[in-house]
């Protein structure tokens, strides 16, 4: 069970071609073997079948459309608590039942908290597909929450945040940074918690966001593999179709950004730190958020500045200058809410961190004063479509393109209909979105140093 | 009407003694004239009466415990548009009515909102008293809110955040200051309000507000001037002992701050910036949230490093060195939750601001390192005392003392207490709060630039 913030920090340049652009391309030129087909059961819940029959295996995954940004005020933490706690016993299964039948079949499980959602996961033989969705209904709401489970899973959650953030130099720094970059929206509070708002979490916290969120009518079903989507629609309704719809949920609005004026450093030195590093943030929209075209354009921007070997960071920075060890770009389009632009680099040798960061501010400012040229735009926009190729071969990512678009706000169409919005981004969208977006005065910038280097 | 965000923050070193040092003194040493009675009325309303038999004058105030960090996430704003909408008309009363009393008799009210309170005010003659206590009385409850009025008063409050806020550097600096000092605690919410959640307040957000929180058990009635307690019962009884006790407040709990481990800046860069300056601020206890004597041991740290002309910070940037127009440290500790603790500095003529931060930093470093005298301490306490000959003739800061204390989860024995805590303060006690919280890698530092400074 990870927390997807740092799942999505950790492995995020290797993830996001398959999560922001594999599936929606894949789909878009879909061979019939990929027809996605998409449902809704009689108590609500979304279905979505992706057929892929080149092995005898099938990803099953079920997606609530619930996230840390959908915590109270004093109890962050609690969503990925839940996605722990969804793992002990039930009316019909002991703790550990569930995760023992997978593994007896020799599949794999897990799970993973957003600041938008909560999944559940399992690759396993097609025969065993029945069995996963009858696990899965069953936790939906069969739980039982006594105080007992929560003190116990509550200090492996403590436990899982001393060691992954306070434990972790960059983690508390990344923490800080949000809480930094984000003046009002809830993208600001971490995935994981603040520790003296953990502690408190309690049964009667559990019991009741279980009951407003663990529900059908706030859930899709995502089935990838080697099934039809008659026969899942079929075993869906014999298993989740017997869960009861829950009341009808408020519409997903937080508080949101205001404007920002300033531009602001967050910094941490720590003897723990060998290698100085930065990272500078922009809020920027979301594929949910933006107005249409926009995060297509962040998109391509963040590839041609700073994705990969070919981009321009990588190229000024680590190639041609040589002070740079690392140097990139990324943008995370797939959320509910505004979302982050982020650039970043690393010494390399002696270089000095703040040459490093000049150089990728002056390509930052070039790309905003100059935009990008069309060959670069095509070569982009290549490197998508190719990067679908590697993506193909991997079901699970197929499935996650679909399960986060879907609780973001997104549909199918949106996806399936992706790769042409990309491919109509013009060279003056991808100038005009890093004009307007990418302004140092309005940025926030993470320092990571050695303790020597401390800045006070 | 003004909000007590800028008030405080413009008037604070004038206000700071008075709020937070006058009175107490005033009630310990207290001559009968100055004898504080308090006692409950019968729907939980609480009532403090300060004689003060000097002038035929009297001043009146009813504190109501609810400010801009009670209010519900995306609803920022609403305390004090509730300020102005108390102005406006009711069962009994055309709006201005009020007013317009008041200022027949010769006499003056205004009203303000901070982080932890909104409290009414009105100073007259004696014998208008009761009618004062009618008018507050009646609209405590008797509003009339329909939309035309929430709509008419919430473009006033629009206009306010544009001309205090939005047209003025300093302001929107301050703002992104809380907004990064706090990472989780509601005072990094401004008292005004964002702009585009006060835009969508409503009549049914400002009704809630009203029914929820504008009640005789969640209200302080301080009554101070040439007045006897017994008829200052039997004039509240009259007419705020009519008012329906409303239903039981759950306890102020309001999201903490997780442990900082960052330094962070804040940089505004603006053309109408002449002179640059910065501001260092730390999380500190308050009155209310420290353990007993921090806050305490703060308020000397505060004076002696940056309290006027004869402080540390003063003398030695302004005076000595010469490089600063001003220098100074202050310290509000009359709130419910954790506060902030603040040194700053601005260069005179020609010097450099960084050398001016760079001495500040020295200051405090060594006042840390060292501690302070026991001349230095004792210095400090009698300035405290002698600041109380000069807050005795200010009839309404004694007011405002007991208000924002009993409104700030403390009662009139911690008022009266105060100045036997103070005499016992250490010297030991003061160098430990400057090592424990003055600590620059845990600081957030505001810039307000000159354009022609930006710092990208």
């Amino acid at each position: 069970m990870t927390f997807q913030a740092e799942w999505l920090r950790t492995t995020l340049l290797a993830t996001s071609l398959a999560f922001t652009m594999a599936g929606p391309v894949l789909a878009g030129s879909a061979p019939a073997e990929f027809k996605v087909t998409d449902f809704l059961l009689d108590n609500g819940m979304e279905v979505v079948v992706i057929p892929d029959h080149r092995a005898p295996i099938v990803t099953h995954m079920v997606w609530y459309k619930i996230g840390s940004a959908d915590e109270p005020p004093g109890k962050s933490g609690i969503a990925h608590f839940f996605e722990h706690l969804m793992f002990k016993a039930t009316t019909h299964h002991a703790a550990g039942e569930f995760d023992r039948a997978v593994s007896d079949i020799g599949g794999s499980n897990n799970a993973f908290t957003s600041y938008d959602y909560t999944a559940f996961h399992e690759t396993v033989a097609p025969s065993a597909l029945e069995l996963m969705m009858g696990f899965e209904a069953d936790r939906m709401r069969n739980l039982i929450l006594t105080d007992d489970v929560i003190k116990t899973e509550r200090d492996v959650i403590l436990e899982e945040r001393r060691s992954r953030i306070d434990n972790n130099p960059e983690a508390v720094l990344d923490e800080e940074v949000d809480a930094t970059l984000w003046q009002n929206q809830p993208y600001r509070v971490p995935v994981i918690g603040w520790m003296q708002e953990m502690e408190q979490l309690n049964r009667t916290d559990a019991t009741a966001f279980y009951d407003k969120y663990y529900r059908p009518n706030n859930a899709v079903l995502i089935v990838a593999g080697d099934v039809e989507p008659d026969a899942v629609r079929a075993l869906a309704e014999k298993t989740y179709g017997k869960v009861a719809r829950g009341p009808d949920l408020t519409p997903r609005i937080r508080p949101v950004e205001p404007e920002q004026n300033t531009k602001r450093t967050v910094t941490l030195s720590d003897a723990r730190v060998s290698v100085p590093s930065f990272s500078t943030q922009w809020v920027v929209p979301s594929y949910h958020s933006g107005k249409p075209g926009e995060a297509e354009a962040l998109d391509l921007l963040a590839e041609i500045l700073g994705g990969g070997n070919r981009s321009r960071l990588y190229q000024a920075l680590v190639v041609q200058q040589g002070i740079a060890s690392g140097a990139g770009a990324y943008f995370q389009g797939t959320m509910l809410d505004d979302t982050n632009f982020t650039v970043y680099g690393t010494p390399r040798g002696d270089a000095r961190l703040a040459d490093v960061e000049a150089a990728v501010d002056v390509e930052v400012a070039r790309i905003a004063r100059d935009g990008v040229t069309p060959a670069e735009l095509e070569k982009a926009k290549d490197r998508y479509v190719r990067s679908m190729i590697f993506a193909r071969d991997k079901q699970d990512s197929m499935a996650n393109i679909y399960g986060s678009t879907l609780a973001t706000g997104g549909n199918v169409q949106d996806v399936q209909q992706w790769p042409d919005r990309i491919r109509k981004v013009t060279a003056d969208e991808v100038k005009a979105v890093a004009a307007r977006y990418l302004v140092l005065d309005r940025s926030t910038t993470g320092y990571l140093l050695p303790q020597a280097k401390a800045e006070n």
